[in-house]
């Protein structure tokens, strides 16, 4: 027979068991916050006909996209979860109630050119708050109590979420007739991180901003202090723009409301460098990093627009959300230790029969697993040595060995396989659970 | 602008919340259950190279599957979760411990001809347990369990898992010297629930299968009685034909041992003409039905296979799985009004704040969220009655308004916005957690 190699494309991710089990335990604490908060869940098509998809897209994304006939169809496979979002708004508009919060957790397709880190089909972990007309301000202010809640629950304790308001930064550009260019300054901006100081200003030379207009622009986003005392700095620069000054007051108010969401000042601030390249956030906006590991970049990133779907329909649609690449992130993790996929086995409990009658063993699986615990019976005709080494290479937490002894006495021993110490009782599930 | 419909492709189920909400429940239900009896999860690619994917395809599926270029590449999308399992086996062999007990929980894709009830886009929840070089016939016993206690679960009592053995039905052809037409006498014998006996007996004739054959494979698949009358009677055919008695052997056993895991008879039995369509079945064969609901066809069903992934390795896996394709299935179910989309909502509780302070409207949803309570706390400046007009189009449970004097007396009322009555309590998110 020709074999072909059984061989999976790159940049797709593809996880051993037991790094499968930690991204699931993940990716569900995503989902578990999400429906804690009311977002309703979601899960549109991957593939949209090609025009449907494309109705915006532009530049990069369009070169990335996954596109290809079938039978008369232009298709594409999703590159983000947003775009779907907005033609099911549109197209369900009459049978949503508005704020509409949903949340959707799914893979999106980029074929970007693959490097390490970088995933052609990968998980977004959304959630939007879509509003009808209108969408009041106090909703950019729940957004980061839910990125604080999140991190939390994946067992993050020292992380920043970074609060900025588009507004401001549009408002400085009017205010030095760089409107036009406020699209591709923002870019340069946002990479300040990255590339540091001097190549900021070598690239707004580039874009023949004015040495003048350049002061003013890194005096700018070099204000420091407290979240307070930056927008205090901020108030006191003399512009009187009026989208400047609208920007401050929403960013105050902001402010002032995730501390009433019981965001603590330790897990946010204002950060004036953050613009989020993409142009349609209109608002604030959000970046989260983990302090001892900026490397990987923002991991839940950010923030309001006005409108999510003037493409599909003449209802104004502003609303506020935020997105996890939950795949890099994971990557990222994983290759950092920050976690590890210490657990191989998705079974609490391996039952080993040692007697013909398998009757009792599989009874006893039944009970356990009614009372929640995943319990597995080993089944197959093999030596004690084989069963227990079964146990041992998928690290099982605890076996039970059952054989005519412990039926006829009813007692049996939990083995904890970690510490290798046994614990006798009773053959009852519920002592069993009581135990591991 | 010019604006484009927002459309969805016929043939991709795309659900309003409320439906949603009864499909993840649905799968979830189904994910709990494979993880209880000790499935790993897995969550391969949607996208395979073409080469990979199509190893072993052809016909049928070939036709439909999704192929397309990206840059130099041959892709397309999976029709199915088993070829992505027999390419992740046949790849991480030595990473794996087997019995390998996998499940996957995924989108498929089939470019069929679009109609009501056949999707292009559609889920399959699929269990396999992969042996190496071997696998004891009891796996074939504990399959049905699984499915017992699923369907269970899924709320349904009145459902027939339909077991037979590929091998009984392959002597039988061997035995009449049809053994070069079984695969097309199995297609034509799959479908006697369909068409009927007289059509069956035409599709045999025009395979040139002769009179006297043909009389013994009626009277064969009209063997009737209950399961162990059904064997005794096979037995009794007088067929001496090796494979045919092997056949009987294994499908013994494996009744009796469907027994020993807790199926009850009423929901399983012996079916002669269960085969399964497709070719690569060796053995156990099974097929779920519900009993009022005949017209759903078999919504579960799988079988024990001699090899896995004979086009990737040279390794022998032999192995028994089943698959439930979902999306269809709850598809049938939500138009046969067998079940209800009524939930419309993810939270369990809406707190109405109808006070300046927001703080102690946000604290309690905060403290609720913490002990599990699904909860969202209106936040947008609205008239009242717009406020319990959102809490009772998404019929959200219970609704607690919460003003200065409930605050001040530190008591609110828990409205349950089915009956109408309101309970009240004190402002604790524990003693609201009771009441609902």
């Amino acid at each position: 027979m020709n074999r072909v190699e059984p061989r999976t494309l790159s940049g797709f991710m593809e996880l051993l068991p037991n790094e499968q089990i930690l991204f699931n335990q993940m990716k569900e604490k995503i989902q578990k916050t999400y429906e804690r908060f009311g977002f309703l869940p979601l899960d549109t098509p991957v593939i949209e006909s090609a025009e449907v998809l494309l109705a915006k897209a532009g530049g990069e994304t369009e070169n990335q996209i996954y596109r290809f006939q079938k039978g008369d169809n232009d298709l594409a496979l999703r590159f983000d979860l947003t775009v779907p979002l907005a033609k099911y708004v549109a197209k369900n508009y009459g049978n949503l109630s508005f704020p509409f919060r949903r949340y959707q957790i799914g893979k999106v397709y980029r074929g970007e050119r693959a490097q390490k880190g970088r995933y052609r089909e990968f998980y977004q972990c959304d959630i939007d708050i879509i509003g009808d007309g209108e969408l009041d301000l106090i909703n950019d202010a729940e957004i980061p109590s839910i990125i604080y809640t999140l991190f939390k629950e994946l067992g993050f304790n020292d992380f920043t979420i970074k609060i900025n308001n588009r507004k401001i930064l549009n408002g400085l550009f009017e205010s030095i007739n760089q409107k036009d260019n406020s699209t591709e300054i923002l870019r340069i901006i946002d990479k300040i991180e990255k590339i540091g100081k001097d190549a900021v200003i070598e690239e707004l030379k580039k874009l023949n901003v004015k040495d003048e207009q350049i002061n003013k622009i890194i005096s700018f986003i070099e204000i420091t202090g407290s979240s307070d005392e930056k927008i205090e700095k901020l108030e006191n620069l003399g512009i009187t723009n009026e989208t400047y000054l609208k920007g401050i007051n929403e960013l105050k108010t902001v402010v002032q409301n995730v501390r009433l969401f019981g965001v603590p000042d330790s897990n946010f601030m204002v950060d004036l460098t953050i613009a989020r390249g993409l142009d349609y956030y209109t608002g604030t906006v959000y970046e989260t990093f983990l302090n001892k590991y900026r490397e990987l970049g923002s991991v839940c990133s950010g923030g309001r627009y006005e409108n999510l779907a003037e493409y599909y329909t003449d209802k104004s649609l502003p609303g506020v959300g935020i997105s996890i690449g939950l795949t890099r992130f994971f990557y990222k993790l994983n290759e950092l230790n920050i976690i590890k996929a210490d657990r191989k086995s998705i079974s609490d409990v391996l039952i080993i029969p040692v007697v013909e009658d398998l009757k009792e063993p599989i009874k006893l699986a039944a009970d356990l697993r009614k009372i929640g615990v995943n319990t597995e019976v080993y089944l197959n005709d093999k030596k004690l040595k084989a069963k227990l080494k079964y146990a041992d290479k998928l690290q099982i937490p605890y076996t039970i060995i059952i054989g005519e002894d412990e039926i006829k006495s009813n007692k049996i021993k939990v083995k904890n396989m970690e510490t290798g110490e046994s614990i006798e009782t009773e053959l009852s599930a519920e002592k069993i659970k009581e135990i591991i």
